[in-house]
């Protein structure tokens, strides 16, 4: 068993900040390399946050794969770097922590996961809204049968505004790109295989439509078990970064609201004002990426099993495909189960 | 213009009573006529309320047709009894105020329609939840464009629990008895005719699936202008009389919430306890039963026009025909917007 | 046993109406008689509401007492009018349904009390607020000890604006005119006898400075069981009609929050407005002024003793002269129980 | 101007480790030192989060305070502690960043920040509420007079339970030890100088009345510019870590309610439950622990003064002071606003 485990860091965005962070102030786990192109910011990162750890830049890594402490690799770098990082951090030993997507393909992916089975060490695809704890007590009453038989799953995601068009054009599209977060919450929460979906998809803003690509999305999904997902996914909600998930059951409905971002109400005459959505997936989801890297810990410690699995992203992955096919055909899709 | 408007009340089930109330509290309508199957209770309900007024039985309607002091009847019978009474009130030159459905089919309410127009008198076909003042407060900011363009409506109607079979049986299947109103309240924000419709329907309740009928629907509208209506309507759900709307512009989000039935919360070791969801429509909707009886009394008086016209009702019915098509073919249905 | 109970009606300001308007829609109760100051306004308030009714002035009332129907009176004028309507009621065999206060003076109301005890005929003092469901659910649990023993109960009741200075000037402070619903509340609540009394009384507009009253009071009542009372009272809260308790209890709390006037929450870009607290006292307590009738046609029908009892109601009078007394002295009082 | 903050760590409880984490993750500060009881577990400490700091024990501290890269100490060691190592640390030229008290007298509060003076370094008094981002919020809208003039200020705060008998014992009584944080909120609030205060003080707690300590405080406090307070604080409340705060001004009212702990509503037929209040200052109060860090950084660089003064510090001593005089004599006590 691993008593601490050392990471390397590939990817300082938003993301890679909050997963450092997490590192840092985990008794379990600590930064042994840090790699960024620029060997200057690499290093006053590490003078930043103080950290006993090396620095590197991509085009140099064999000091980073040779070194026998290293345990585990996070990468939160553009989707385009993930196959090859993924694959040579595998075949170096390393376990592999990757922000989603693993790759752009489902063959690539399931290849990844392939080598990763073969080199026997973990590939986490880090889909954080299963480890977000409401969303978890949520299925754990679901599975719990706690308010007797599920019957619809309702997932609303809006993002306050939409990437740039440069990103909206490499993104694969707001399905691909967005929704899958939704599809694989349903998947995750409705516990049964998916019979068929049908997408209305709408593109409000004239520049994301001149990619052939939509910002509102309204997704029906029918699972063989009966339960239906209903998933609203948009790329505009200037008001906040509206996450909301709502169950119903034959005996009650659960509901996770918005996270808020103050504690303050305000009554004038004529307006109350109430605490705000929080804006942002950082202070929406901290707590999801706490526990997610828990997780990842415990795997690497032999505690638990590895949640997200290679049939998990790939259903996902197919899922998406379905979709898509919705929208060319603008009717209902039947699920292919197989690849 | 009539200073003051005698109702002839035909039927006494919640919503009877619930209209009577509104009436006798309106310094601007009275009650002049009780029609009740048996005669006794049409005279012990006017002893109970003290009323002025004098009493009936439906195979004895001469004399209430033929007294000039009634100006309107009200229709709260069962809907087989809606078409004859409604023509012969309009033949006898009164207003009628009709609890929905007019009739069971697009032809004979257009007819009962047709002989309104003819008669010079208003037939108003009492859809309340339009004149529900929250309703009415989202769909003005929506004609005003204060958060901007219209993307997105969101509908959730849940029953406490479903009919009898027996009713079941009679109802016309869940869209025709209960979606009706959600489709008719996405025509009425929309502000625009609908493209196609898609139906996801299920039949958890396997009477109810024994009856040919659904207990839970899942529709989703486009309109010509682009906005998407998202209905979700059920027939289980314990927990409360679930109504909500959603509005998503592309300046903001506004929702109706619940009605709840209390305003004590109670915090206890593990559980906080919140007020409830009303659980009746009669403790949900009174707002808007009262709205609607005072603009029909305005109408009678000259102060404004019908707002529920023939065109509104047929379009709820067409939508309603498209819907079912929906679900019979399993796929979208473009909408016939002529008869 | 009284089945129908037919009131006399003195007083038509917003209670009178609303009470007028409860006894309309009871099966138990109708309107005999109509007072007003001018014949013409009885008269067209008998004709708006089409009561089978008779009409008189203050003047002239002799064949109203006489009336061998007229079984209780309802007593909605100004207070001054209260002591000789209250007595020659009584002596004329009928009961009383008095608004609050019976008199302005502790001896002159305990007299109206004997009275009524001679005359075997209920008066009733409408404290309204022991009859809101919230707070009486509240107090079963209280009573009930559901959350262990009570320690701390909190008040707080503002008003929207000062009344008009004229009114001030003749209304017998703050604490006489309003703080004793807070005080009475507490007495109900409490469960014990009153043991001392601290009042801060503040003047802010010195309109009202000017009359030796005040505008805002925080009183701190302790009572012989150990439970301590807050009452927070004040004249200016633009923003609504604030009524809200909380008490705490050593497994728990419980809080009764305010009523609001609608049910929309909307979002834009920096600013959720949330429903409004509910702006009068009309819109807070419709339940508590239909259930105190209630309670009143149970009363006369024999069905339950009456709630709001001679005791109550010097009690919270005597209370109200240890306020008194702490404000002029600036220090605790402590409260004599006798009269 | 200090780059990096290096800090001496006093004391490991849950507020050591909360600022511990805080200083981990800013690139402003980092850790040198860490001194605990036993030279054991300060060095696993310092393994368990990979720091590049050193070890040592209260008893050796000369090569601490001999150290020219330790900038400053953080003091969260029991309350006796504090006085020496405030000294010794001034004298050896670092700035002093302790818990609440200071010293549990006037005169050696005094004292040490004449000190602190003299060294020309600051010395932080964490009062970590003052920090709090929903408190500061309403604080300023206060101070720009957003909602008009100030009228009132109420405060709540309630633990889950009481501490240990032992700890009562030598904590000053329930005031110093705990009532004194919403003194301190009172006078940052008020603007103003106190004039008087009234206490109610119970003891419902057997074991808490023989120790001649009270579990359940009220307390009324009058400022010389007209604004009262009211503060209730209570050692149980089993259903969380009860925070609130109230301002009432002339045009309007702002209230920071409980934080919670989840995001989940359940309605299940006869029950709605809601989200839970937070249950540990740790889980209230952590955007505070680490703005107070922050502020001290700020100071230490040279960006603002200190906020947290010496007279904000012995104001609210002679608070407290006050506060046990008024609970002594049963009345009310003027303040006197000089030591």
């Amino acid at each position: 068993m691993v008593s601490k485990v050392n990471f390397a860091l590939f990817g300082f965005g938003n993301m890679g900040l909050a997963h450092m962070k997490n590192i840092l102030t985990s008794p379990r786990a600590t930064v042994k390399w840090v790699v960024r192109n620029k060997i200057e910011e690499a290093k006053k990162f590490v003078q930043d946050y103080n950290l006993a750890a090396r620095c590197t830049t991509p085009d140099s890594l064999e000091g980073l794969y040779n070194d026998p402490e290293v345990n585990a690799v996070l990468i939160c770098s553009p989707t385009s770097t993930h196959e090859p990082l993924i694959r040579d951090s595998l075949l170096a030993g390393k376990a592999v922590f990757c922000e989603k997507p693993i790759t752009d393909a489902i063959d690539s992916t399931a290849a990844c996961y392939d080598l990763a089975e073969k080199q026997k060490k973990p590939l986490f695809n880090a889909m954080h809204r299963r480890f977000e704890p409401n969303f978890r007590g949520v299925r754990e009453k679901i599975m719990k049968k706690e308010l007797g038989n599920l019957r619809l799953i309702k997932l609303t995601s809006r993002d306050l505004a939409p990437p740039p068009i440069s990103y909206i054009k490499t993104s694969g599209g707001i399905i691909y790109d967005s929704t899958i977060h939704d599809l694989d919450m349903s998947l995750w929460l409705a516990g049964s295989e998916p019979e068929s979906v049908y997408v209305s998809a709408s593109a409000f803003d004239p520049s994301i439509a001149g990619c052939d690509d939509y910002d509102q999305v309204l997704v029906t999904i029918k699972f063989k078990n009966g339960v239906v997902s209903s998933v609203e996914n948009g790329r505009v909600a200037p008001y906040g970064y509206d996450q909301r998930l709502e169950v119903l059951c034959d005996k009650g409905m659960i509901s996770v609201d918005n996270q808020t971002t103050g504690l303050i109400t305000e009554h004038l005459a004529g307006v109350t004002s109430a605490p705000r959505i929080a804006d942002h997936f950082t202070s929406r989801y901290p707590q999801a990426y706490a526990a997610e890297l828990e997780h990842f810990l415990d795997v690497l410690q032999g505690k638990v099993e590895l949640q997200v699995k290679k049939e998990d992203t790939l259903n996902a992955m197919r899922l998406v495909r379905a979709c898509q096919k919705s929208i060319a055909s603008k009717g209902p899709v039947t699920i292919e189960t197989e690849v």
